[in-house]
């Protein structure tokens, strides 16, 4: 069974953007000289990207070619969003639609975002992993990965790793109620 | 010259605690058997304790007596709240005391909370280190510990441990713009 995995940056007081969505704050760390935090293989193991609307059209407005045509990438929004090469528009309920992709796909899942997907998936129980990296910055005001989530959920951590750049990985996975 | 140490405990979603002030979430990992994640020897490095007066009230109500009176401790709030042993009520502007006492004091200062006070000092660049003890568990909502921050600040990550339990302690040196 293939697994859902939220493979997230934060910050420390647990923002993944700032209240406009910007991300400035993650330029002095992509910028850093060839680390890319085990960025290439988590990919390497994923099959399909899931996101909402407002991250996908984040994420095209980022670079000129959506960056992530060379998986399959379902968008779940009822927004007529342009549609790239792999991308699917799905709308409705993701809750069936993961459940049946987790049970038939050969490749993980990865759970980009946003907050409410988010939400929705851990309310059905649905995600198996979370990859946090934990950026060495405090940002005071944000956009929060958790926010909203109804029920109180603790985790096992099942591994970290420290960066010289300050981020801290940490994979946890969820005991869920 | 002694440092102004914020030790404390956060959910993995940047909570010190759920909206009333709740920290049950806590229990579990308190009871567990014999390990204090570096509480005792953090606190014989500890000559004063800082503390808004909420994060005051909330300890009185941990324990029949109040645990610090080893302890000198200043309690910046203008509310008329018991005086225990050691205890000291401040009213008024917390930076330039906190600014003395870290020129005259020959231990360090543990910054225990609240958010107020936290965001006071951080704001006059007062704060030396965060050792951050992150709990595995998401809450989803609850009361930030770094909200309202004016700025963004950078940390260098200085030293990381992870426990049986799943918490992990971060020990950060604040980057002041």
């Amino acid at each position: 069974m293939a697994k859902v995995r939220l493979y997230i940056a934060q910050s420390l007081d647990g923002f993944i953007a700032n209240l406009d969505g910007g991300i400035g704050w993650l330029d002095r760390f992509n910028q850093e000289s060839g680390e890319d935090y085990g960025y290439k293989a988590f990919y390497g193991q994923i099959g399909t990207l899931l996101m909402g609307g407002n991250t996908y059209a984040q994420v095209l407005g980022f670079a000129p070619e959506y960056v992530h045509s060379d998986r399959r990438t379902l968008v779940f929004t009822s927004r007529p969003l342009p549609v790239h090469l792999g991308v699917e528009l799905v709308t409705g309920d993701p809750v069936p639609v993961v459940r049946a992709q987790k049970a038939q796909a050969d490749q993980d899942l990865w759970l980009v975002g946003g907050g409410q997907l988010v939400r929705t998936l851990h309310q059905a129980k649905l995600i198996d992993e979370l990859i946090l990296s934990l950026i060495p910055v405090t940002l005071g005001a944000g956009i929060p990965l958790f926010a909203g989530l109804a029920q109180e959920t603790f985790w096992t951590l099942a591994q970290t790793q420290s960066f010289q750049s300050g981020i801290v990985q940490l994979v946890y996975r969820p005991l869920y109620p």
